[in-house]
């Protein structure tokens, strides 16, 4: 039995993903339990409006706060001892569940991760790690967005490290292939940083197959794409905008007048299957990595089709018992520890 | 009048794209001369095939060797003394144009254009700024997306002043809003480096609006976005990748099979639309700034079309005194230089 910590208050619209969402993980999942950690007397009600589930399966655990969407990090820490995030994460932290999900605001729910849970031996700051679509149906992994702005050689080997450990557990892929981001593909481009990273990797037991660029997150053959936080984090949000604004524009052309909306009825079928094929919801469910439990981080926007994804990502780190891996991966790759930062 | 000197043999097609797009020019700007320089048989050829022009405004230049697209900016700057690239730029520094363009290898580009044309006083490498759609219609300027890795704050306040003149020129926009790209609009995000370079926009006469995130490059209201050229290469590339994974799901999805194909046809108008509203080769030309004359960098997959906006914002940016403007506003700026790196 896999048990999940659910902060159900996080995220932008709260209990109306995080109800449904959870009804509908414990319908599909006959070896799961959740645990829902928030406003108790919302979630009851909630709850016995939802459809038919397994009653047993599902715990109720009252917070008396909330971390606010704009709640700093030190806020979120001092101020919120009783938050459904901290009170989910408390329960992963004394073995009651194995990980715990939120959709609550990111640098809060890193902060206090890594404050209750710690994070592994040799890992300074645990990162984040996301899949995005590429061209083909395959997804691409990179990480970190944004837990860790700077990044010295030996923390890039690492991020490769938990990366693809984490490929491994989520996809089933055996020695995915990582890449290095840089601004070129050639040994000559990019800082000391990346160069000497790139000598780490090269000498490791990874699948290293050299620098990529940025467009190649979403074409080429790289499963893992390695970066530091703040580099991640724009390549992310880049990829957010111009997809906002191209399907701004597609959504704008196809209503602009009468004529126009009947050919969209007429193409409504493909626009329906463009659509689906794009969904972000899918791959909702980034990976807090580095600390002790597996902590999954839902898009704050997400809808309940989203957040079951990201509650579907906890379920398999647990299942294939990801934080024993990466700290066996840790223990094993001797080029880690080798390099002073 | 206006002379620019075209490297009419780089990109990917070469002539095939510079001389229509040139002939073009000519028809349409009276008051503009072209110096086409390369390969002189193979371009006088392709003129006399081309549509009706003013001859007289189209000067051949004879060059010898061509700066191919993988050539290193060594090899370019010391083997390639009579590539069309280089010929153009000697036709700047000579006088005897004001401002060249070209689709060749950026390196390349890059470091001949600041041999040979030089740096104006105070700016130590050029910094390449491209414009990029947003929502609403509006116009993005980022840089630097490439030259510059590492960039101490007043280099990333260098970049603010350039831009913004460079908007002046070609947009006649007076003082646009400039940005500072951050992984966080908050106070505390980001590193030391960007903390730093947004005190000295602060004290600044630039419309300085704070720090902004990726995404905003193509929503919120910011006309000049800065950055150093690791992360804004990064922003670009990954928008480029997203933006082709996302139009070739579309195309994919339109000709699945027979019905999709009539569906498509039934939504052309809109498709067509569509494409027009996202065409990138309406941005095209880079412009490369703090030389101490006009260059702009064309796409290397640029078109006919592609290249011609190229050479009207070469136009724009020489009628507007693009350069004289720029050393202006150094000069203005103490700021600038009270900074150590």
């Amino acid at each position: 039995m896999i048990t999940l910590a659910i902060d159900a208050m996080g995220g932008d619209v709260g209990l109306s993903a995080t109800i449904p969402a959870s009804v509908d993980i414990i319908r599909r999942h006959r070896k799961v339990r959740l645990i829902l950690v928030g406003n108790a007397a919302q979630i009851s009600r909630r709850l016995a409006k939802a459809s038919a589930h397994d009653k047993a399966r599902v715990e109720v655990v009252n917070a008396a706060q909330l971390v606010a969407m704009d709640d700093s990090p030190a806020i979120a820490l001092r101020q919120k001892k009783n938050s459904s995030m901290r009170i989910a994460l408390n329960l992963v932290k004394d073995g009651r569940a194995d990980a715990c999900v939120s959709a609550g605001n990111t640098g809060a729910l890193l902060a206090t991760a890594r404050f209750v849970l710690k994070t592994i031996p040799g890992i300074d700051r645990p990162a984040i790690c996301v899949g995005l679509p590429r061209i083909g149906g395959k997804t691409t992994y990179v990480l970190d967005l944004g837990a860790n702005i700077d990044c010295p050689p030996q923390i890039l080997f690492q991020f490769g490290l938990m990366g693809s450990v984490l490929i491994n557990c989520r996809d089933g892929k055996r020695n995915p292939s990582v890449g290095l981001l840089n601004i070129g593909i050639e040994d000559v481009k990019g800082n000391d940083t990346i160069k000497a990273a790139a000598e780490i990797f090269k000498s490791s037991a990874l699948n290293y197959t050299g620098y990529i660029e940025a467009d190649d997150i979403y074409a080429g053959d790289t499963d893992l794409v390695v970066c530091d936080g703040f580099v991640g984090n724009v390549a992310l949000k880049a990829t957010e905008g111009a997809a906002q604004m191209i399907t701004g524009a597609i959504r704008e052309e196809f209503t602009r007048n009468p004529m126009r909306r009947l050919a969209a009825l007429a193409a409504k079928p493909v626009l329906g299957a463009i659509r689906k094929r794009l969904d972000h919801r899918r791959y909702n469910g980034a990976s807090l990595l580095g600390l002790r439990a597996t902590v999954v981080k839902s898009h704050g926007g997400a809808d309940a089709t989203a957040f079951g994804c990201a509650v579907e990502a906890g379920i398999r780190e647990v299942d294939k018992g990801l934080v024993r891996q990466i700290e066996k991966s840790l223990t094993a790759a001797p080029a880690s520890s080798n390099l002073a930062p």
